[in-house]
């Protein structure tokens, strides 16, 4: 069994975590930390987990995380992680991070975008962008996994397939996401009470929500050359899910079949559904999936791809694991669902 | 593996019975069916599914269902289960019927409240009530076993520890019912649109609900005499949840102590969950589990006792699961969760 | 015109004061105050209201409110209000208090129940329950108004013709009733964040919730007799509205025109709507209206009584302006809606 | 008083005309007429309007409504009201239709894209567009208005001071716009149900919704070229507004001031207001209000430009009394709410 040491525990995304593993057939929880609720039971903060998860949480200490765990899971606010990770906790564990720290490769451009020190520029170079269904092999092996956001899993994967394969106009890419409200945490903010969310829908973070540059740095990758792009972000009035609808203007002489070669990338994905309409985050709610169509639009000669994923899931804490999965040379499929129920 | 066949494979409950058996280590659907949609592919009409469960629907035919599984779940509109199942079929296969046709022992008492014909009074003595944690003995070995209804399963198992005990007076007993609109199935019904069911709450079939006779009989048995009481359902605008509050005078000299040992019956139980506060339906969303909890209130001399399951769940797949389970000598648990995300 | 203020402009229910006010014919906001936003105009706290109230909101001063207006509203915490009204407010301007501190006649319950002292309790029998329907005359001519609470409104005009009309045994009535999420304010909580509600139904304050005295109280005023009641509230997930559904026993011999009877009292009522169907609060959305009806069940011998309300308009800033309207001699519907948009 | 008739009143855009003119000071509704629901009382169709419209539904018959009233609303499907509109008609009353048959000035183009005859085609040219903000003067003496459809409002109004001032590069602009499940009608379909809209967000109508020509055939009118560009609708989860975001590149040499400038044509419309944060569709629900913002992205070289309306309000019912307003003579927001409860 895959010892788990998780740090943020009771943040939505954590608490995700706390639940996938508590089913895990090859991990068990054996840290589970909370700055807030050190000293309290998971299940008396989460109450759905009593008598599935009755764990006492403890301090967020990193130290004794890696004395007790194989592998650490990291879901803290932006610059706390820097601040933690070390070559010495690295050599005692694999570290997962599901925050923001060690996901862009470049120090300047983080602290541009996150307005915050980054404490560990010398690790950088040793994580991975943790996306398996791109950097699968890469993963393997490393001991600092930086877990991809939720909008950019769901919007680099859904565009991958097409910049990869040089079929659309780098320039004048357009991505309009949206959210559930799970996805601004647990924090309690003005803006996230039920009144205020509740039967309203509005874009936020308008040219400058941190998840940009983030999909700028691996599509760029794909494509050989810098990507700018447009990204915005929106609340919707549900729990969970995050929907990317992509335009872009396809090459000339790009056809049809060039098109559905491209995405065949993924036929083997087990978390990857091709559809033929455009997708809808309930048939991913709870799953690690992955759905995504497209569609051709003459008039204009764009191209418009969709993506749906489960934000909390293969957005944050079902992708975690999928990249613990394969860290530790485990079926990558063990312990995530891949069935949403209906309605859900 | 035991073979299975869902008629009505295709309403909600049905579904989420076809979601839960895909992944039931100990079975396979062999013989999914829907009137409606015979000829397609279950993932077809629930896209959630595709790639997990993508067999062709066939029709409705028990007699075909009996020759290809071990057991026949059926999910049909009342009267319907009890026009199809014979002595013939039940020797081929055990019948696990969701609908309410062998649910109330008695002919005249189903025909009053259902307003239609009963065709098979004869097999109402065959049948047991399938609600394991009061009936588990009697349930194995049966062939023909009635799910129980959603707001009976919550509000009987809520109520039972205080009935059977003894506890409470076994007049003006009153349940006050909350519901998910999934329970109005996917009819294409005016009262079941978004913008009729959201920002609202209604209660209905005030004095008349269906589910009233099939609580009473269950409770009468507990008791040992007859029980009269008042039902009442709501409408919440949510996908799934019930919610039963029930209210009771507690008898002359009953202590807080009697009322905790009564409720020690399901201490061992998987699926039961005795909690200190008041239960929400979001922490048994997608379980098979009922959390119940209950407060004395010494100013009226009323314990008001609270339930909740996920109806489609525990109030419906699950429970059949369930059933299925001790029928065939599994673990009672083995292909149901436990776990519920948060938020889900 | 008269002059209006409202200390306590930034809550939910002062908030949709300022905006009913701001559509009054015969009223104008002279003195909006708010502890938390002081010096922020109301439409950039409110941005809804753009264009239709920028005014510059002040301290929450009593005096200077006194001094520029004729009717002073407070939508202030528990306590609050009567350690700021005095007999020299009172001499300058009508007070209409949307809070508790002056709903209960006695000092003793009030503090029994609110866990917190009292300040004024002199001026306890100088207020009037401000419940039109009931108490129209004794408000003329108030200068202190206690608007009653969201809950007790609905709940005693629901079952006030039954009480007093004698027509229910007034021992065992229960009361069980459900809020929409707004009724819980704009604190920045846990409970009240979009992911904590949306999606379940909980009930909360059984058996302790501040609103059962209030009830009480005025209905054993109509009875005569001193009537101890069960009332359970429960939160909904959308943002307005409360349902109310109670449950009494019938007395012998009582006759279903009795009880029409007795609801006629309400036939003239501008405010009041008597259904044949139960009430779903979408149909009251943003207006001042009650709509009830009810079911005898003679299986059970119990009447079904279930009113509907907007918690913030007649169950709170609705029905202060009607108070204000009766107290300043004005058409008692002027400035309020009757007419609620579907769907809302 | 001015005469009016409604066709189609019972479906979710002609109610709401029927709640806006009850409360007109200066129209009364003479002929609501509805297919369905003829015979029967308005408010036993929506039992909110009780006491407020109670009048009884007759036939949509337009010679009959002609005779009877002053202005003629028709809330009909696609192609009905180009089969009943006449010369003779429109001699009789004022035609305000809030269906598509008159939006388009070309058969053509109306044909290819609602996949429906044209009946009136010579009418075409008696229609005006009727979007008060952009065409107030041509609408004033017409007798055939247009009112414009939901998205189309929203997006055109949104695009219009950009497009007319020739600030941005009128080829690859994108419209991502999102709708409250209002927009979907009453109609008794799968894909309204509640559980399939809660909780989910997906795009639909993808290169092929009806409302892409009438936004092209607006702008294009404004730029004075052919404009053809992307419109993408959604679906979510509440019952009102919809959210326009629409991305074009500026200008080279295109200055802040410049756009300033460009949006202040909409500074004295009462129903227009200019915001510095991105609209949310919460603020303008009940309304008939517009509400925009934009953002430049100096990375990108484009400009967000963000509108909200209420769809049943602005999007439908009220624009088409603004129309009625102006085609009479009276003050234009005679009727017209512009104060949004919140949270509402």
């Amino acid at each position: 069994m895959i010892k788990a040491a998780i740090l943020g525990a009771t943040g939505y995304a954590g608490a995700e975590l706390m639940r996938i593993l508590s089913g895990h057939p090859e991990a068990e929880i054996t840290y589970p930390a909370s700055h807030s609720y050190a000293g309290k039971k998971f299940s008396d903060i989460y109450p759905g987990m009593k008598g599935i998860c009755d764990m006492v949480l403890r301090e967020d200490d990193i130290s004794k995380a890696a004395e007790e765990a194989d592998v650490i899971f990291l879901s803290l606010p932006a610059g706390l992680a820097s601040s933690l990770v070390t070559k010495e906790i690295l050599a005692k564990a694999v570290v997962i991070d599901l925050g923001a720290d060690f996901r862009l490769h470049d120090k300047t451009t983080y602290e541009t975008w996150y307005k915050t020190e980054h404490h560990a520029p010398s690790l950088l170079k040793e994580a991975v962008y943790g996306l398996p269904e791109i950097h699968r092999d890469a993963i393997k092996g490393k001991r600092l996994i930086a877990n991809p956001g939720c909008y950019t899993t769901c919007s680099i994967m859904t565009l991958y397939p097409l910049v990869k394969n040089s079929l659309i106009e780098t320039d004048g890419i357009i991505i309009d996401a949206k959210s559930g409200t799970s996805g601004s945490g647990r924090g309690e903010k003005l803006t996230s009470l039920f009144c205020e969310v509740n039967e309203s829908i509005k874009a936020y973070g308008v040219t400058t929500h941190r998840h940009t540059p983030e999909i700028e740095q691996e599509l760029s990758e794909a494509a050989g050359m810098d990507i700018v792009l447009q990204f915005t972000p929106h609340l919707v009035p549900m729990n969970r899910g995050i929907l990317s609808v992509c335009y872009a203007r396809l090459k000339k002489g790009v056809s049809d079949e060039d098109i559905k070669e491209a995405y065949s990338i993924y036929a083997d994905e087990p978390f990857v559904r091709l559809l033929s309409a455009p997708p809808e985050t309930r048939y991913v709610k709870g799953t690690n999936l992955v759905d995504i169509s497209y569609s051709v639009d003459k008039r204009t000669g764009n191209i418009i791809a969709m993506g749906a994923i489960d934000n909390l899931v293969k957005g944050a804490a079902g992708q975690a694991v999928q990249n613990m999965n394969i860290a530790f040379g485990l079926d990558e499929t063990e312990g995530l669902d891949r069935a949403a129920g209906c309605p859900f």
